[in-house]
Protein backbone atom coordinates (compact mmCIF):
# COMPACT_ATOMS: atom_id res chain seq x y z
CA UNK A 1 0.00 0.00 0.00
CA UNK A 2 1.07 3.55 -0.38
CA UNK A 3 1.48 6.07 2.14
CA UNK A 4 -1.55 7.65 1.70
CA UNK A 5 -3.38 4.60 2.86
CA UNK A 6 -0.82 3.32 5.91
CA UNK A 7 -2.15 7.26 6.99
CA UNK A 8 -5.78 6.54 6.64
CA UNK A 9 -5.64 2.60 8.21
CA UNK A 10 -3.57 3.66 10.70
CA UNK A 11 -5.71 7.46 11.88
CA UNK A 12 -1.54 8.24 11.80
CA UNK A 13 -1.37 11.55 9.97
CA UNK A 14 1.38 11.21 6.31
CA UNK A 15 3.53 14.11 8.31
CA UNK A 16 3.93 12.06 11.33
CA UNK A 17 4.61 8.63 9.45
CA UNK A 18 7.58 10.54 7.80
CA UNK A 19 8.62 11.77 10.93
CA UNK A 20 8.65 8.08 12.32
CA UNK A 21 10.33 6.92 9.28
CA UNK A 22 13.22 9.55 9.69
CA UNK A 23 13.86 8.56 12.78
CA UNK A 24 13.99 4.95 12.50
CA UNK A 25 11.26 4.38 14.35
CA UNK A 26 9.66 2.48 11.30
CA UNK A 27 11.81 0.92 8.48
CA UNK A 28 11.32 2.20 5.24
CA UNK A 29 9.03 0.24 2.19
CA UNK A 30 9.60 -1.21 -0.86
CA UNK A 31 10.87 1.46 -3.56
CA UNK A 32 8.56 1.29 -6.35
CA UNK A 33 10.35 4.20 -8.09
CA UNK A 34 12.61 7.10 -6.54
CA UNK A 35 9.94 8.70 -5.29
CA UNK A 36 7.28 6.39 -4.18
CA UNK A 37 7.59 3.39 -2.14
CA UNK A 38 5.22 0.62 -1.27
CA UNK A 39 4.21 -0.61 2.30
CA UNK A 40 2.99 -3.28 4.06
CA UNK A 41 0.76 -4.89 6.79
CA UNK A 42 4.01 -5.01 8.99
CA UNK A 43 4.37 -1.55 8.69
CA UNK A 44 0.95 -0.67 9.59
CA UNK A 45 1.28 -3.01 13.38
CA UNK A 46 4.59 -0.81 13.75
CA UNK A 47 2.83 2.33 13.22
CA UNK A 48 0.51 1.32 15.86
CA UNK A 49 3.01 0.17 18.10
CA UNK A 50 4.76 3.61 17.51
CA UNK A 51 1.75 5.90 18.50
CA UNK A 52 1.41 3.76 21.38
CA UNK A 53 4.64 3.93 23.21
CA UNK A 54 5.06 7.98 22.46
CA UNK A 55 1.28 8.73 23.94
CA UNK A 56 2.33 6.46 26.74
CA UNK A 57 5.52 8.95 27.34
CA UNK A 58 8.07 7.51 26.02
CA UNK A 59 10.88 10.38 24.23
CA UNK A 60 11.35 9.23 20.82
CA UNK A 61 15.10 8.08 21.80
CA UNK A 62 13.51 5.47 24.51
CA UNK A 63 10.90 4.15 21.85
CA UNK A 64 13.68 3.55 19.33
CA UNK A 65 15.64 1.58 21.60
CA UNK A 66 12.63 -0.63 23.06
CA UNK A 67 11.68 -1.57 19.50
CA UNK A 68 15.18 -2.47 19.05
CA UNK A 69 14.88 -4.52 21.70
CA UNK A 70 11.85 -6.45 20.17
CA UNK A 71 13.73 -6.85 17.16
CA UNK A 72 16.07 -8.19 18.41
CA UNK A 73 15.91 -9.53 22.14
CA UNK A 74 18.75 -10.48 24.30
CA UNK A 75 18.47 -13.87 25.43
CA UNK A 76 16.22 -15.17 27.95
CA UNK A 77 13.09 -13.43 30.11
CA UNK A 78 15.03 -12.39 33.00
CA UNK A 79 17.53 -10.16 31.07
CA UNK A 80 15.08 -8.42 28.92
CA UNK A 81 13.23 -7.35 31.57
CA UNK A 82 16.44 -5.65 33.49
CA UNK A 83 17.47 -4.05 30.28
CA UNK A 84 13.95 -2.94 29.84
CA UNK A 85 13.52 -1.40 33.23
CA UNK A 86 17.11 -0.02 33.18
CA UNK A 87 15.99 1.99 29.45
CA UNK A 88 12.96 3.33 31.25
CA UNK A 89 14.82 4.75 34.56
CA UNK A 90 17.61 5.93 32.60
CA UNK A 91 16.29 9.26 33.37
CA UNK A 92 16.64 8.61 37.22
CA UNK A 93 19.49 11.47 38.70
CA UNK A 94 22.24 9.85 40.83
CA UNK A 95 20.84 10.14 44.20
CA UNK A 96 21.13 8.54 47.75
CA UNK A 97 19.97 4.91 47.53
CA UNK A 98 20.15 3.79 51.21
CA UNK A 99 16.40 4.06 52.19
CA UNK A 100 15.35 2.98 49.09
CA UNK A 101 17.40 -0.25 49.78
CA UNK A 102 16.42 -0.43 52.95
CA UNK A 103 12.92 -0.98 52.43
CA UNK A 104 14.05 -3.77 49.63
CA UNK A 105 15.54 -5.72 52.49
CA UNK A 106 12.80 -5.08 54.63
CA UNK A 107 10.09 -6.82 52.16
CA UNK A 108 12.55 -9.41 51.18
CA UNK A 109 13.44 -8.45 47.69
CA UNK A 110 15.86 -9.47 45.59
CA UNK A 111 18.31 -6.53 44.95
CA UNK A 112 19.80 -7.00 41.63
CA UNK A 113 22.46 -4.63 40.25
CA UNK A 114 20.65 -4.69 37.14
CA UNK A 115 17.58 -3.09 38.49
CA UNK A 116 19.79 0.25 40.15
CA UNK A 117 17.52 2.33 37.20
CA UNK A 118 14.22 1.59 39.13
CA UNK A 119 16.14 1.63 42.76
CA UNK A 120 17.06 5.29 41.79
CA UNK A 121 13.89 6.06 40.82
CA UNK A 122 12.41 4.75 44.20
CA UNK A 123 14.95 6.72 46.04
CA UNK A 124 13.92 9.65 44.45
CA UNK A 125 10.10 10.14 44.81
CA UNK A 126 10.97 9.35 48.09
CA UNK A 127 13.08 12.10 48.70
CA UNK A 128 10.81 14.55 46.34
CA UNK A 129 7.68 13.27 48.73
CA UNK A 130 9.77 14.11 51.82
CA UNK A 131 11.05 17.72 50.24
CA UNK A 132 7.43 18.51 49.49
CA UNK A 133 6.67 17.65 53.71
CA UNK A 134 4.92 14.90 52.66
CA UNK A 135 7.24 11.78 54.13
CA UNK A 136 5.35 8.34 53.48
CA UNK A 137 4.17 6.10 56.65
CA UNK A 138 5.70 2.90 56.55
CA UNK A 139 2.52 1.26 56.91
CA UNK A 140 1.55 2.91 53.54
CA UNK A 141 4.75 1.76 51.76
CA UNK A 142 4.55 -1.45 52.86
CA UNK A 143 0.44 -1.59 51.69
CA UNK A 144 2.08 -0.92 48.30
CA UNK A 145 4.87 -3.51 48.47
CA UNK A 146 2.15 -6.29 49.10
CA UNK A 147 -0.11 -4.67 46.48
CA UNK A 148 2.58 -4.74 43.62
CA UNK A 149 3.81 -8.05 45.02
CA UNK A 150 0.80 -9.88 44.15
CA UNK A 151 0.13 -7.85 40.89
CA UNK A 152 3.79 -8.84 39.80
CA UNK A 153 3.09 -12.76 40.32
CA UNK A 154 -0.31 -12.22 38.46
CA UNK A 155 1.39 -10.59 35.65
CA UNK A 156 4.89 -12.93 35.27
CA UNK A 157 2.52 -15.77 35.54
CA UNK A 158 0.86 -14.88 32.38
CA UNK A 159 4.03 -14.57 30.35
CA UNK A 160 4.01 -17.61 28.10
CA UNK A 161 6.24 -20.30 28.05
CA UNK A 162 5.75 -21.69 24.85
CA UNK A 163 6.86 -18.67 22.30
CA UNK A 164 9.95 -16.92 23.27
CA UNK A 165 8.52 -14.15 20.76
CA UNK A 166 5.39 -13.17 22.29
CA UNK A 167 7.03 -13.51 25.79
CA UNK A 168 9.41 -10.67 25.05
CA UNK A 169 6.32 -8.52 23.44
CA UNK A 170 4.18 -9.06 26.97
CA UNK A 171 7.61 -7.80 29.23
CA UNK A 172 8.41 -4.86 27.04
CA UNK A 173 5.08 -3.69 25.99
CA UNK A 174 3.22 -4.64 29.47
CA UNK A 175 5.78 -2.66 31.19
CA UNK A 176 5.16 0.55 29.49
CA UNK A 177 1.71 0.14 28.17
CA UNK A 178 -0.10 -0.91 31.46
CA UNK A 179 1.47 2.21 33.76
CA UNK A 180 -1.27 4.38 32.62
CA UNK A 181 -3.91 1.89 33.13
CA UNK A 182 -2.71 1.27 36.58
CA UNK A 183 -2.73 4.69 37.83
CA UNK A 184 -6.13 5.18 36.09
CA UNK A 185 -7.75 2.50 38.16
CA UNK A 186 -5.68 3.86 41.37
CA UNK A 187 -7.01 7.44 40.96
CA UNK A 188 -10.84 5.55 40.33
CA UNK A 189 -10.47 3.08 43.33
CA UNK A 190 -9.38 6.31 45.76
CA UNK A 191 -12.53 7.63 44.24
CA UNK A 192 -15.06 4.76 45.02
CA UNK A 193 -13.15 4.20 48.43
CA UNK A 194 -13.30 7.86 49.56
CA UNK A 195 -17.05 7.76 48.48
CA UNK A 196 -17.18 4.87 50.59
CA UNK A 197 -15.47 6.63 54.06
CA UNK A 198 -17.13 9.99 53.25
CA UNK A 199 -20.91 8.88 52.93
CA UNK A 200 -21.31 10.66 49.53
CA UNK A 201 -24.72 11.59 48.28
CA UNK A 202 -26.23 9.80 45.34
CA UNK A 203 -25.11 11.47 42.34
CA UNK A 204 -27.13 14.42 40.95
CA UNK A 205 -28.97 12.88 37.97
CA UNK B 1 15.98 36.06 54.60
CA UNK B 2 17.28 37.59 50.83
CA UNK B 3 16.78 35.23 47.93
CA UNK B 4 20.19 33.60 47.99
CA UNK B 5 19.70 32.18 51.25
CA UNK B 6 16.38 31.05 50.44
CA UNK B 7 18.34 29.13 47.27
CA UNK B 8 21.13 27.95 49.54
CA UNK B 9 19.08 26.35 52.05
CA UNK B 10 16.18 24.74 49.31
CA UNK B 11 19.14 23.81 47.10
CA UNK B 12 17.19 25.65 44.49
CA UNK B 13 18.78 28.22 41.67
CA UNK B 14 18.17 31.36 42.34
CA UNK B 15 16.81 31.74 38.00
CA UNK B 16 14.65 29.20 39.24
CA UNK B 17 13.38 30.90 42.07
CA UNK B 18 12.69 33.46 40.23
CA UNK B 19 10.89 31.54 37.71
CA UNK B 20 8.81 30.68 40.46
CA UNK B 21 7.93 33.95 41.38
CA UNK B 22 7.14 35.27 37.28
CA UNK B 23 5.18 32.11 36.91
CA UNK B 24 2.99 33.37 40.77
CA UNK B 25 4.17 29.70 41.91
CA UNK B 26 5.77 31.53 44.55
CA UNK B 27 4.01 34.06 46.83
CA UNK B 28 6.15 37.53 46.28
CA UNK B 29 8.80 38.49 48.89
CA UNK B 30 8.11 41.85 51.49
CA UNK B 31 10.38 44.88 50.23
CA UNK B 32 12.53 45.79 51.96
CA UNK B 33 13.65 48.37 49.21
CA UNK B 34 12.90 49.16 45.82
CA UNK B 35 14.92 45.82 44.88
CA UNK B 36 14.98 43.93 47.82
CA UNK B 37 12.90 41.58 49.22
CA UNK B 38 12.92 39.52 52.33
CA UNK B 39 11.21 35.90 52.42
CA UNK B 40 10.98 33.57 55.23
CA UNK B 41 10.51 29.65 56.48
CA UNK B 42 7.02 29.45 54.42
CA UNK B 43 8.67 30.53 51.36
CA UNK B 44 11.18 27.83 51.82
CA UNK B 45 8.65 25.56 52.37
CA UNK B 46 6.74 26.49 49.52
CA UNK B 47 9.55 25.94 46.96
CA UNK B 48 10.05 22.72 47.97
CA UNK B 49 6.56 21.98 47.05
CA UNK B 50 6.76 23.60 43.98
CA UNK B 51 9.81 21.94 43.00
CA UNK B 52 8.44 18.25 43.83
CA UNK B 53 5.06 18.68 42.01
CA UNK B 54 7.11 20.33 39.07
CA UNK B 55 9.57 17.11 39.70
CA UNK B 56 6.78 14.79 39.26
CA UNK B 57 5.19 16.19 35.87
CA UNK B 58 3.09 18.40 36.24
CA UNK B 59 2.96 21.18 34.25
CA UNK B 60 3.52 25.02 35.23
CA UNK B 61 -0.07 25.54 34.91
CA UNK B 62 -1.01 22.28 37.20
CA UNK B 63 1.15 23.04 39.75
CA UNK B 64 -0.17 26.69 40.09
CA UNK B 65 -3.92 24.34 40.00
CA UNK B 66 -3.23 22.29 42.91
CA UNK B 67 -1.28 25.12 44.93
CA UNK B 68 -4.65 27.32 44.32
CA UNK B 69 -6.56 24.25 45.96
CA UNK B 70 -3.90 24.33 48.91
CA UNK B 71 -4.73 27.81 49.63
CA UNK B 72 -8.18 27.68 49.09
CA UNK B 73 -9.56 24.32 49.65
CA UNK B 74 -13.16 23.59 48.14
CA UNK B 75 -15.54 22.56 51.16
CA UNK B 76 -14.84 18.91 51.97
CA UNK B 77 -12.68 15.97 51.43
CA UNK B 78 -14.81 14.56 48.70
CA UNK B 79 -14.74 18.01 46.65
CA UNK B 80 -11.43 18.59 46.77
CA UNK B 81 -10.30 14.68 45.84
CA UNK B 82 -12.75 14.97 42.85
CA UNK B 83 -11.61 18.50 41.59
CA UNK B 84 -7.93 17.11 42.06
CA UNK B 85 -8.18 14.29 39.67
CA UNK B 86 -10.20 16.05 37.04
CA UNK B 87 -7.07 18.27 37.28
CA UNK B 88 -5.10 16.43 36.84
CA UNK B 89 -6.62 13.99 33.90
CA UNK B 90 -7.50 17.55 32.45
CA UNK B 91 -5.54 16.33 29.19
CA UNK B 92 -7.24 13.38 28.87
CA UNK B 93 -8.65 13.34 25.37
CA UNK B 94 -12.43 12.62 24.32
CA UNK B 95 -12.83 9.15 23.86
CA UNK B 96 -15.62 6.71 23.74
CA UNK B 97 -15.44 5.44 27.31
CA UNK B 98 -17.58 2.39 27.12
CA UNK B 99 -15.36 -0.49 27.76
CA UNK B 100 -13.83 1.65 30.95
CA UNK B 101 -17.29 2.02 32.12
CA UNK B 102 -18.10 -1.85 31.73
CA UNK B 103 -15.16 -2.18 34.13
CA UNK B 104 -16.56 0.01 36.86
CA UNK B 105 -19.67 -1.60 36.72
CA UNK B 106 -18.07 -5.26 36.84
CA UNK B 107 -16.33 -4.22 39.85
CA UNK B 108 -19.31 -2.15 41.40
CA UNK B 109 -17.19 1.03 41.82
CA UNK B 110 -19.41 4.15 42.23
CA UNK B 111 -19.33 6.09 38.95
CA UNK B 112 -19.37 9.43 39.56
CA UNK B 113 -20.03 12.52 36.86
CA UNK B 114 -17.10 14.35 38.86
CA UNK B 115 -14.69 11.37 37.57
CA UNK B 116 -14.96 11.42 34.27
CA UNK B 117 -11.44 12.60 33.60
CA UNK B 118 -9.94 9.31 35.30
CA UNK B 119 -12.61 7.44 33.25
CA UNK B 120 -11.27 9.10 29.60
CA UNK B 121 -7.69 8.29 31.09
CA UNK B 122 -8.97 4.81 31.53
CA UNK B 123 -10.30 4.17 28.24
CA UNK B 124 -7.75 5.88 26.70
CA UNK B 125 -4.97 3.57 28.21
CA UNK B 126 -6.97 0.73 27.12
CA UNK B 127 -7.28 1.75 23.68
CA UNK B 128 -3.58 2.62 23.36
CA UNK B 129 -2.70 -1.13 24.70
CA UNK B 130 -5.05 -2.73 21.82
CA UNK B 131 -3.86 -0.45 19.32
CA UNK B 132 -0.73 -1.52 20.19
CA UNK B 133 -2.01 -5.13 19.92
CA UNK B 134 -2.09 -6.03 23.38
CA UNK B 135 -5.05 -5.73 24.71
CA UNK B 136 -4.97 -6.13 28.37
CA UNK B 137 -6.39 -9.98 29.35
CA UNK B 138 -9.72 -9.45 32.00
CA UNK B 139 -8.19 -11.43 34.52
CA UNK B 140 -5.15 -8.99 34.66
CA UNK B 141 -7.41 -6.05 34.98
CA UNK B 142 -9.20 -7.54 37.21
CA UNK B 143 -6.11 -8.04 39.99
CA UNK B 144 -5.36 -4.59 39.46
CA UNK B 145 -8.68 -3.12 40.26
CA UNK B 146 -8.48 -5.35 43.75
CA UNK B 147 -4.83 -4.87 44.50
CA UNK B 148 -5.57 -0.81 43.67
CA UNK B 149 -9.07 -1.29 45.79
CA UNK B 150 -7.40 -2.26 48.67
CA UNK B 151 -4.26 0.26 48.70
CA UNK B 152 -7.15 3.00 48.26
CA UNK B 153 -8.65 1.73 51.42
CA UNK B 154 -4.83 2.08 53.40
CA UNK B 155 -4.78 5.44 51.95
CA UNK B 156 -8.19 6.92 52.16
CA UNK B 157 -8.08 5.48 56.13
CA UNK B 158 -5.30 7.40 56.65
CA UNK B 159 -6.35 10.90 55.47
CA UNK B 160 -6.76 12.90 59.38
CA UNK B 161 -9.99 12.90 60.73
CA UNK B 162 -9.28 15.94 62.80
CA UNK B 163 -7.62 18.33 60.86
CA UNK B 164 -9.20 19.24 57.80
CA UNK B 165 -5.84 21.60 56.11
CA UNK B 166 -4.03 18.38 56.90
CA UNK B 167 -6.37 16.27 55.07
CA UNK B 168 -6.66 18.29 51.92
CA UNK B 169 -2.69 18.48 51.99
CA UNK B 170 -2.88 14.50 51.81
CA UNK B 171 -5.30 14.12 49.15
CA UNK B 172 -3.52 17.04 47.21
CA UNK B 173 0.02 15.77 47.65
CA UNK B 174 -0.80 12.39 48.08
CA UNK B 175 -2.27 11.79 44.28
CA UNK B 176 0.75 13.29 43.33
CA UNK B 177 3.76 12.35 44.98
CA UNK B 178 2.67 8.80 45.22
CA UNK B 179 2.94 7.81 42.07
CA UNK B 180 6.34 7.58 41.01
CA UNK B 181 6.61 5.89 44.43
CA UNK B 182 4.19 3.17 43.25
CA UNK B 183 5.75 2.76 39.52
CA UNK B 184 9.33 2.39 41.17
CA UNK B 185 7.78 -0.63 43.55
CA UNK B 186 5.96 -2.22 40.46
CA UNK B 187 8.95 -2.56 38.72
CA UNK B 188 11.30 -4.07 41.45
CA UNK B 189 8.25 -6.25 42.54
CA UNK B 190 7.85 -8.04 39.03
CA UNK B 191 11.83 -7.95 39.13
CA UNK B 192 11.67 -10.39 42.11
CA UNK B 193 8.87 -12.20 41.17
CA UNK B 194 10.80 -12.47 37.70
CA UNK B 195 13.79 -13.61 39.77
CA UNK B 196 11.26 -16.45 41.53
CA UNK B 197 9.90 -17.43 38.39
CA UNK B 198 12.93 -17.80 36.31
CA UNK B 199 15.12 -18.70 38.81
CA UNK B 200 17.88 -16.04 38.30
CA UNK B 201 21.46 -16.99 38.90
CA UNK B 202 22.86 -15.14 41.61
CA UNK B 203 24.25 -12.09 40.33
CA UNK B 204 27.40 -11.26 38.72
CA UNK B 205 29.92 -10.11 41.60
Amino acid sequence: MRISELASRSGVRVPTIKFYLREHLLPPGRLTSPTQAQYDTGHLARIRLVRALLTSGLSVAQARDVLARLDAPPDGVLNLMATTQQLLTSGAEPTDTFAAEELLRRWGWRVDPAYDGPVRQLARALQLAEDAGFPLESDVLDAYAAAMRTLAEVEIASIPDDSPAEALRYVVLGGVLMEPVLLAIRRLAEGDAASKRYGAEPAPE
